[in-house]
């Protein structure tokens, strides 16, 4: 018997700690597993030796992994640490170190792409030094971007809240009777699913809504949008534009207003898409014009969470840890689509070699010919992801979260 | 046998179609009246006969009215026109003219301030001209700063769609162990109401954010705000922190990065608070700093809407019908609070002149000597107001709305 470790990188999702449940809950499960840890903070957490025992935390304690599931943001924390600085070789080799004190079997590291590089990092390293511990990878990303699933983890339940969102703001944007555009800018850097998943907002019984969608994967024009804009307005009077925060103009350049800031891996802090469109639409067409970012609460919104989401998060999870026990290592936990009507999927592994460092776009042909709307394969893509009501505990009037 | 008139006005709530369904419900119920019209857009509706018959739309069709209930923003559409400019005699008159075209016995106007100065006006003039029109005001604010009613339709669904993000935003802010402010910018230009319901978030399992509340009820200093902040970092490393976007200086100007946008009424259009805050940290402070602002989601989350404000919201619009019908006219209805705890209420109606163009603030008593927090009476107060989730209908995996 070994011990099983797992941690948690990258951004939030609503749905990432459903993925921990599903760990947890199998590896405890296991007989080839003694005891289960949480490493805090991802990679930082385990090169400091900050573990959690996660078996005395949940052991008889289904309730509390129940909460678990419908707690936004990772209960493990996160990081931004990438194994690849002037550092990485002697990071990786103290990681293996500390495989070995804690009598460590098998890894899962919960994220995105950059944690499936970890991944891919530290099961090299094994092969290469004949280390038998198992590395697995549990897809996460609000974005949608990975190649090798069919969909995301965390994507479902982002999706779900920005249709609905979308829906509630299209009511607001229609009350007064004079011209009104309102601009929601949604996250996605480069690839455009969540800006994509507004159209899902469009109802037949009567919401329009979002009247046009502008997504990274095409390069973005000012002429054109304001002409677009234009034209809505004669023919809808109000209308509400999703517009992602990654839009680039033509040259490659991103469409913000303040695009002079990074983060700590090099990647362009996007805000103030919104706020430029805004403008240009004063400016340009001069009527009442509003933008809403939809900022982190996409991401963290867990109490419209998707019930698909989260029990596929929970599968995913557990899928990794079914393979590890079955020897598989250098690999993610993948879903793949056998059919959409009736939704059908079923779990699997892909390599991280052909996950980690791409990023999956929405295809151009998915896209309106004009760029500024998506075509009907989108919808049928994403519908079947944002099914399902979470059975959200409430206390007090609010939703419960398992904060520690 | 009358006929009745209802119509909506001011910025949308989650409850507002609440009411609406209430005034419906009560008056076609009612053998005093024939018809229930609806106006179009407030007032302009009805300056213009823009009328929908809603007995026609309604009748036999009980699930369309739940549907109602749940439906965010205004049904009827709003308006901002106020009978106060130097056509109000002539357009008061022509309204009674219509009235009488019609043969409206009722009309019930809901709204907030502004609405119940038009319904001052309106029965003022009947009054004064022998007309026997009733008109009654059914209160209606998110900011929750009306007289005579101990709290306002709309309130509740906005408190708990606060709380429940803020509590959201802290798991957001906490994966990193690095030093990280995020503040969160919530509507209410001079009552604080709004802002101080983010207090609810705070659980004894474990939420401690909001760390800092700011409200529109103290000035506010620069400096005295950035030594909360570095003195919450110490001590909790992440904070939250709650600002109404209508936060002052000493000498009354608005903290806001762009205060030079009026709206129709003359009121200062605020946007900017957050990010206004966020310089400040961001140059003092110099740590990981974001702002969020709450925008118009937060005014029209139905997804999330408090049972107890949704049976109220419905509750005050049959108040005010019944009230009509018994004779009553110049008033509105009102919420008296019997106890806290266990919450009761029971409804009643106030004279519009002890309403209209006043504003209900939070009592300096309730909000610390420090001026960045509130007190425990407040959250006596909001707390009976968010308790209950609303059994949202959804189709398709989001809140069905009724559009039509």
């Amino acid at each position: 018997m070994k011990n099983c470790l797992v941690a948690q990188s990258g951004g939030p999702t609503a749905a990432i700690n459903a993925s921990l449940a599903g760990v947890i809950h199998a590896a405890m499960k296991s007989e080839k597993v003694d005891r289960v840890f949480g490493g805090r903070n991802g990679i930082w957490g385990i090169l400091n030796e900050d573990f959690l025992d996660l078996t005395e935390r949940f052991q008889n304690k289904e309730e509390d992994l129940e909460l678990l599931k419908q707690t936004p943001s990772m209960f493990l924390g996160s990081c931004r640490h990438k194994l690849a600085g002037k550092d990485a070789d002697a990071e990786i080799e103290k990681i293996f170190q500390i495989f070995k004190k804690h009598d460590i079997g098998y890894f899962f590291y919960i994220g995105g792409n950059d944690s499936m590089d970890t991944v891919h990092r530290l099961s090299a390293y094994a092969k290469e030094n004949g280390s038998d511990v198992k590395i697995m990878g549990v897809p996460k990303t609000i974005d949608n971007d990975l190649m090798e699933t069919d969909h995301t983890p965390g994507f479902g339940s982002a999706a779900k809240y920005i249709a609905t969102t979308i829906r509630e703001i299209a009511c607001d944007t229609n009350i007064y009777p004079v011209t009104t555009v309102n601009i929601v800018e949604i996250m996605g850097r480069n690839a455009g699913w969540l800006t994509a998943a507004a159209a899902l907002a469009r109802s037949e019984d009567g919401c329009v809504a979002p009247h046009l969608i502008y997504l990274p994967e095409v390069a973005f024009e000012e002429e054109t949008f304001i002409q677009d804009v234009k034209e809505k307005i004669k023919q809808y009077q109000r209308v509400v534009v999703a517009v992602s925060e990654g839009v680039k103009d033509a040259r490659g350049n991103y469409i913000s207003a303040r695009s002079d800031k990074m983060d700590v891996f090099g990647h362009v802090q996007l805000n103030g898409t919104g706020k430029y469109l805004e403008s240009l639409v004063a400016e340009h067409v001069g009527c009442k014009v509003r933008s809403i970012e939809l900022n982190i609460l996409q991401r963290c919104a867990s109490h419209l969470a998707s019930a698909t989401d989260l029990e596929e998060s929970f599968g995913l999870g557990a899928k990794a840890v079914e393979a590890a026990l079955a020897g598989h290592t250098g690999e993610m936990s993948v879903i793949r689509r056998i059919s959409d009507a009736p939704y059908e999927i079923e779990y699997g592994t892909a390599s991280v070699d052909l996950v980690a460092n791409f990023e999956k776009k929405v295809p151009r042909s998915w896209i309106s010919e004009e760029g500024n709307d998506v075509k009907e394969e989108v919808l049928t893509y994403l519908r079947p992801l944002i099914q399902g009501e979470a059975e959200t505990k409430y206390v007090n009037g609010l939703p419960q979260v398992l904060w520690k």
